[in-house]
């Protein structure tokens, strides 16, 4: 696998550059019987599409998803499904004055070097726009998640920049275009923004992303344990620097009397480890902090080099978010349901036996 | 695959629990031709070895390995390598009140429900004595790095709970039992660990882990980035977290003109990426750190369960790391150099032609 | 993986049904810098499309591929590639009378029951018509194996029922729309291939594929022998029921002293072992033999039952080929271009310092 | 992946050389709470072992199979199991006269290519002593298939050389160091093998391996079928060179009147597709068969060249099987095992919904 496929048994494989004719992705592996339409998607893919509000970029993609395939009258036919978004805003001329110049703190330095060549126009393959298909290929799973397991993931907003969220409120995440849980803050968020865009700017953040409903068992010894799964998968979103599981970088000072989470028969205490225990699912809710770097598409002017070796001071131009981590919201929930969505039918191939025939022991 | 084996050009698959026969692994993928003998690898096994220093547990294991296949006349052949160290002080009988428990923190609760049973013995495969196994594989990658590519891997002991190093003296590392960087934290640290044990409780560690002479290139766009994969490797490690890279969650407040390395033909003139742009190695040093939390084997009492569904009050008993983080060095270390080694291979097969025709572009 | 992959470096997944919107493929892993062009895949599209000769179905379909993504300014940039044919000549209609039985020798009993479900029309996912795809991405592996190495990939017709070749003369193979390569027995081919559409019957066929320029040392030990993998793509080519490397079946009968192929430095003596030897590639031509049965969308009528259970008599309508073997001579080209571009890159990935500093031993 | 494992849901990697310590292997994803002792191994594995008939190899291994982990308390766990073969009867000194020279039809001339290097002692890894590895493994997917699902494996010599079975009389299979099916031709075989010593020359074989008890429904499409992947895993095998599927060449010549299976709520009226239609299994017996060609080591003289580039006349001596195809039958079965446990734990993955859900239609 060349690395654009995700998953072992739920495999997510996607294509499509920024300025491309298209994106699309291939989902192997889903069961059959799953009712799908094209809306089960767009309400994610319109979450995470720009052009929606006066933070995110200008940039106007409809984001409308297409099946191709897999689908029969209404339902998933167990055989791999086919969906494309055609981009219908590229500008690939906002992007000639940059193809000779790498763009600080961006992937232009590393494709070219690793490829000798890139495709430049806003970030060729390296683009977020690529995520979108991760969306759409998530929305599948989180519908599965939930209508067949009860597993229900949502993500929101933790911190921008200085700006954290004291209260976590989950009705408040959909109310506001910061997916932020904490509604005395949105104004403070509105005006923080505000000072970044007029000093062309970006900012940093934080995003807590938990699924609910997680059965026992899910995660395999050793290396694929579902946190180091989970760790890949919301790592390798665009621009994120570090991933926490449960109380995630607090432990280093915790002591082992603090951070255990006690159990009874009436469950567990606490939920300090985030829901896995020795890399597998403990049927508490699994959460995951992310911490997404803030763009180095801004208008302060950086030192940088062009293809040719030599010095320029740079402004990267185009349209673009000052705080990529409020779009991260709905990505990282997608990524949070393709590794639970795979780990699930893993689970399942190698345990049917012990599932059906043993008593499940423990809490009430 | 069913979550014992990592890589994907460069395998490693391991097998063994805390209290059976023996500890194994495989490595596939190999290139002929390195010359390897076990003292290449016993050296970072005895870096991780139980028994060495009052700081760890005093189980008593020599970690001797045996290379079983894949080395003829002192040279990797570029078959498939098998390597085999046998436990010789295994004490079941240690365990054997713990049978019908379930040690908080541990993973005792969700192997049982995830299989249906359990190997109760110290852990069984949950057990972090299987990562002998990773740290010899690791000595193999280790070797290839440096002999063909100049690549070298270092960790330490970043802090342990409130006793972090201000001073990071790469010298001092090898010089002390807590692999740590900074000679004035020493008492410290010493009188830490003493009240530590006489409590009975145990406490997290942060641990960086770094490598210095990559190459541009390494690492696949979209989900298996070289941070990506890290970050699996890692956060697979027992008792971590949390995985950062480069200034990791720091840069949740950073602005976009203080984060983004500036570059110039003369090379970047900051790493706050971590070695990392856009998935992808920009030949800078690759940066990583991760969290792990304290043990819970300790003798504080705990509530917990029983398999039989009562409630007890349980205290951990046998012998155990009261900072698991100390020894967990070696093992990120390894970690990282089972990763690397991977995307040196994987990079290889996509680029050979490229690498070798198209001039490199840039720093000097 | 959920089986809709093939190759591990040199990765195609594709998607699509027969009377599907479309179908589509992305190929991950192409190596960047090579010239690519929908010309390049439209001629052997061609050679597979249905509807060119009375011989083949009737379908109409131009199977016309859209290059998506991964090519930039004409060359492969390394990113994946997803290309995309639409269908155009679906007609759905012509299957609604097969939607509740079970026509015999096809997919659609074990489809139904494996899946609880299927798509009908014309077979869904089971079709051959998903083959297009195949012979798309083949066409990629073709022309780099041509351009970067020469190696060079034909295949023919060497038997259609009681008809085979007595000579091979390759360049009659494109003159004649049987891809035979014995030019005096086009007369009677055609002869039966009337008597065949007369009678309402199908025939089976043999396929000869064969690989030039190939270099030693593709393949893998011990499972992943070059002669296995080529055994496992094209035992996947619809209908396929045997395949054979080198003499195949023929060796039952032979003598160690008949088959061993005996060599010295002007080269090998002869080639009865198809070009492999224990599993990797001997530097002679690979090649490989495959039986086709004849497809069982005849119209004699014949037994089968319905998906309520009861025993009916079918009559398979609709357009086929009495011969899906001539068809398949594309797609097991390309089959053998993604096997031998896939282990190249996977040989690649391990070999590299020693094809680089080993002198190569051997035969001028 | 680099070739040393098969399989994605129930992995089994193997490593070892002929005259090395020891051959192991590690299983990955076996169910857990199968009862498992070294007794389920042995029988297999000595039906392959060698020295145990006149008609095969004088070397004397026991071949006594250890379980080093994954096995607790008589019963699997769910993780890695490792198991170990010590090498008994090395003798290195017996191949020091083969080091700088390229037997004909085998592995040296293209390992030493592939590799720059090899171990040249019995063909190092590329000896079918590998293959004990592959029999134990194969006899813990036999143990489960037959326990849980009744699935039943068995194998046979069909024809070694001009001596073919004309009946197929299972019962006799394991009366005769054969494992020939037709007791009248027992007398003419070993006729046949005491010529074939005496003139010091080798002849090919023909296996048929079978499985009875099949559920519907194994197999993925598109290129991970079921005949697919039996086909990878038999071509596999040491010296096979060619495998068919049900009537597999036999179709070349076939109609579709004939060929196709009728069927009705009673069955299948006939098995020409050997239980596999389009590429899932139908329920029917899963029927293979393999050609493998003589062994190259005989004591014909035969021309030859040196590793130096000089041409010899060479004898190949030591202890050699003068029809590998005899012991290669359990090799088959385990095979074939391998396979269908495979698949087995595939289709659970992604079907268990639908399986627990639809009711099952069809036959009687």
């Amino acid at each position: 696998m060349s690395g654009n496929s995700i998953g072992q048994n739920f495999v997510v494989t996607t294509f499509g550059e920024s300025h491309g004719v298209a994106l699309g992705c291939i989902i192997d592996g889903c069961p059959p019987g799953l009712e799908l339409t094209v809306e089960d998607m767009q309400h994610d893919l319109d979450r995470r599409r720009p052009g929606t509000s006066r933070y995110t970029t200008a940039r106007r993609e409809a984001d409308e998803v297409r099946i191709l395939s897999g689908v029969f009258e209404g339902k998933t036919t167990g055989t791999s499904i086919g969906l494309l978004i055609e981009n219908t805003d590229q500008r690939s001329q906002d992007y000639s004055d940059i193809k000779d110049t790498f763009r600080p703190g961006h992937a232009d330095y590393t494709y070219q070097q690793k490829y000798g060549m890139r495709d430049y126009r806003g970030g060729g393959r390296s683009s977020a726009r690529e995520t979108a298909m991760r969306v759409a290929a998530g929305a599948v799973a989180k519908k599965y998640l939930k209508q067949v397991h009860g597993i229900e993931i949502h993500g929101y907003l933790a911190q921008l920049g200085p700006i954290s969220a004291d209260t976590i409120d989950l009705t408040q995440i959909e109310q506001n275009a910061f997916f932020f849980p904490d509604a005395s803050k949105l104004e403070a968020l509105d005006e923080y923004m505000r000072g970044l865009r007029k000093s062309g700017d970006s900012i940093g953040a934080k995003i807590t992303v938990a699924a609910t409903g997680v059965p026992v068992g899910l995660g395999e010894p050793v290396f694929d344990r579902l946190d180091a799964d989970i760790a890949h998968a919301l790592m390798g979103i665009n621009a994120v620097k570090g991933v926490e599981i449960g109380d995630g970088f607090g432990v280093v000072t915790q002591k082992g009397s603090q951070g255990r989470d006690l159990m009874s028969p009436q469950g567990f205490a606490s939920n300090h480890a985030g829901g896995v225990l020795g890399g597998i699912s403990s049927g508490q809710p699994v959460v995951a902090h992310i911490a997404l770097k803030p763009t180095s598409s801004i208008s302060v002017p950086g030192q940088s080099m062009t293809v040719q070796g030599e010095t320029i001071d740079m402004i990267t131009k185009g349209r673009h978010d000052p705080c990529v981590g409020i779009r991260a919201v709905p990505i990282a929930e997608a990524m949070l349901a393709i590794v639970l969505m795979d780990h699930l039918l893993r689970h399942r191939a190698q345990n049917q036996d012990v599932t059906s025939q043993t008593p499940v022991i423990g809490m009430r």
